[in-house]
């Protein structure tokens, strides 16, 4: 068995004496507040045990993270309905996610991105009575963490910065795949992305998906079959153009976020979040791809 | 020297009795309303002399072909610093011009496709005081008629269910190419498509393209050097993806509506317009192109 | 523990009665011969046990399947240079695999689609002194049988239709990403494709990637790290633009040929090949993907 | 009626003291050895008149310029039917030919681009005995001027570094598009870029294109529809992505040639051919196209 205390910290050593972080996200103003610095890592197995070092406390904006909470609320209550309006093949594309929608006529390529994502929350506001407060409440129920909440001030810097998801909304809206009021989807969108979490409570999330739907606290959230099926799009698809990459180097089902968070894990065996702002040219934290690709080594762990 | 009323009378003959007229267009629940065996032509040469067959005072909705008018208007204004924020390219695209934009960074292909109509759409609410008032101005000026309108219903239509068009001024915004607010500019924008104007009136309006710029009271409101490289740009860009048949079978420069209208011109010579509502699967007037086509075979009149 | 022969006799049951067994693959006339109704399924665990049912001895062309195998030979022969050529990206593309070549400027999404598969052969050319014999020496020292075998037939077939592979031969020769004559790299690639094997060969062939690099005979054929990464890239990028749904359906690493064999692997676990000669739309073994998913959801084994 | 040849020698004064030139083709041994200040321009009136400045008579390497020519042929055997291999939409494409080749099934967008050249070569091997001879034999006769010959020099050069045109005409071969064997095709296709011609002899051979299909000598070598129809060609297609640059600044129907050849014409009134082996970035000969822009400002001849 590895000493895996060691091995965060040997890991946390050397990365942090890296001179290229990567680069802050900064095309919402709140984000590009952050301490380019920080860096984090929270590893916790299926098992109880736990490791942590750096900032693994610090809460951070998920951003993209969210889509995978979303989709497994999502599932849960459309179950196979949602695949006849999202596909899950990678995009695998270098260039944008509009003409990728556009060229197949408004199925989205995979729910994790950002054009997928938005017809995910089209759903939950269609189905939910109150759909904020109730996929709060969701993520705060499967985090065992009651004091999650929505940053008021990031959500307000991307509804008003973001030209590109209005333009994704109104494009799946002429397709017919988003049926409610697009300013209603894009409100919920927008505070999906804006959730604080740290590494600690990211890792609490996630750790349904590595055991088989059920949360740290044992509850079943998440249908066995679902969390298996996450899983595989998350290899497939969680990493933007950088999906191969992260499979290849890593070898986990993962999702990375553009506030520099990146969750990822072994199913039955551990799930691990690393937070490290500073992006590389993918739009992945830059040092947490490297942080995951040194354990994942160290540790002889992975699924090939 | 043919007898044109005789061409004019044929083809009204011939067309009219043709079953198939194509599709009317039924995006717009107020474009669906109107009569699909609507047929006009109006033939207006610079010498004065003019000829018209069938619904030739019945006023339609021009749509696209306002697109050359407000090109007109801006260029007017800006000269060639309009050409840093729009190519002037054929888009000869089969796929969507938001695949298009993205692939080249927000630079419409040229002036006469959505995207490019929203940039000068743009240009025009930057630089008038009151841009629809102005721009309404400027085509009763031009066409010699002050009873010429916006059409209040097509307006409210058109903004109620231009998804595609919030999408691409949302998409030309991440870019930086749409400098005012996108409400703003699709108010503007979707009051120019819906200006009503009959084949005679569009006919006064083109007046100027042939006629070096000056219209048809003899007053110049276009540089003769701006007239000349509008031209060059409807022929090579009026008619979305059947811009080189056009060209190929008509052989004139022109621009056409998905109200069912076309204007088409030999400059120093005439111009024509025609309407008729249903639509080929390119989107313009299937009558109007045969039309067309057989005017310009029977005159023997073509740039060619 | 599962009776997995129970399994397997039950998936063939099912399977072989079903109405629909896709459409063999015409392109190549010897391909079009084969047996439409022919079904097989061996599964080989590392510990030795292994099952079978059908025509699990009856020799195929692997077709595509090969393309996992010179993958293999060149990496343990260039390492991480080959990266420097082909990427490790899903195509995940609707369109034809020419067309990302060309807009990627040469460099191959991956080595499982057939440009890359063309650059890994033309690093075989280069660094073999009989490319074709030594590679054949591979397969069958991997396989631990010395009567595995080109099939003339095929390859002649394949050569005298295979206008596709000269096109993108000479597409990557633009680029200066194919090193050796054009001919000679085809020459080369098309016997690769045309290799015949059984299902139970195959299974051999494809343990070593199961089992850290070694094969049933205990001998390391390729290092540890790059069996692993292998299996990766077989995930993300093995089934075409259906390799999201099939990590999403069966959940496996694997390869398909349009001969209608599959390959398919859980590391440290099995290795299990599927032949059945009718393709599904995308090009993969219908009955043969169905299998899969059945296989996987029965014995609950996957690697998520 | 202004002076031409004062007009000609101000061009050739102002731009052969340009000190950017432009760069000459070197992707061809051949081409790259010509002088990169040669510089002529040959104007021919349809009355008969001429004028001629700087290195007129110098044979040039025609290169795409034959494709006009090869098209005319094909176009007065084949009539109608020949649209249904080729389009006549402008490719308006920032990307390469292949991709769009494939994307729209194999039918090239228009006969001036390589692939739809192909096709047009394709037809004439097909249609004629002596493909080659009775080639050169029609371009002979319509620029009354048996001294025009193939350059075997450049014929080889072409032939042994044309990797993209033989992965294009294998694309083709892939779509049912290429009739006849890829080598006999694309050895007519590698002859009729390298003949050799002057400006002069340019100008004489396209006579016939302004002056209704009959040449300098008055004998009918192309309907007069179909001069018609390639001069709407020349148009809109003639000058790859810079078509509508082209029709913008210099408002006539024109082919160029990566050997910095450029014919232009105005029908019923004048051919002029223009050589300066520098190009610009997008493949056109940078002087030739602001040659041909001072032409037509100064002497305000243009169709628009």
């Amino acid at each position: 068995m590895p000493d895996f205390q060691s091995i965060l910290e040997d890991i946390y050593q050397k990365l942090t004496n890296d001179d290229d972080k990567g680069e802050v996200a900064s095309y919402i103003p709140e984000l590009a507040n952050v301490d380019p610095d920080a860096f984090g890592i929270y590893l916790q197995f299926i098992n109880g045990e736990h490791y942590e070092v750096g900032q693994s406390q610090t809460p951070i904006s998920i951003q993209s993270i969210s889509k995978v909470l979303t989709l497994a609320m999502a599932i849960q209550m459309e179950g196979l309905n949602l695949w006849e309006r999202i596909d899950v093949e990678p995009s695998g594309n270098p260039f944008n996610h509009l003409s990728l929608l556009e060229m197949e006529n408004g199925v989205p390529r995979n729910p994790l991105i950002n054009t997928g994502a938005l017809v995910v929350a089209d759903i939950l506001v269609s189905q939910l009575k109150h759909p904020k407060e109730e996929f709060l409440q969701f993520v705060r129920d499967i985090s065992n963490d009651q004091t999650i909440n929505y940053d008021q001030k990031v959500f307000l810097s991307e509804q008003a910065t973001g030209y590109r998801n209005f333009a994704a909304a109104n494009l799946l809206k002429t397709f017919g795949n988003l049926h409610n009021d697009v300013d209603e989807v894009l409100d919920f969108y927008f505070h999906q992305c804006s959730i604080s979490m740290s590494c600690a409570q990211l890792a609490n999330a996630f750790y349904m998906f590595a055991n088989r739907g059920k949360c740290i606290q044992g509850k079943l959230h998440l249908k066995k079959k679902y969390a298996k099926r996450i899983n595989a799009i998350m290899l497939t698809c969680g990493f933007y153009d950088e999906a191969g990459e992260f499979a290849f180097e890593v070898g986990l089902p993962g999702k990375s976020g553009v506030g520099g968070g990146i969750i990822a894990l072994l199913p039955n065996e551990f799930v691990i979040s690393v937070w490290s702002p500073g992006l590389n040219e993918k739009g992945n934290s830059k040092l947490g791809m490297e942080a995951l690709e040194m354990f994942t080594t160290q540790s002889n762990l992975s699924i090939f």
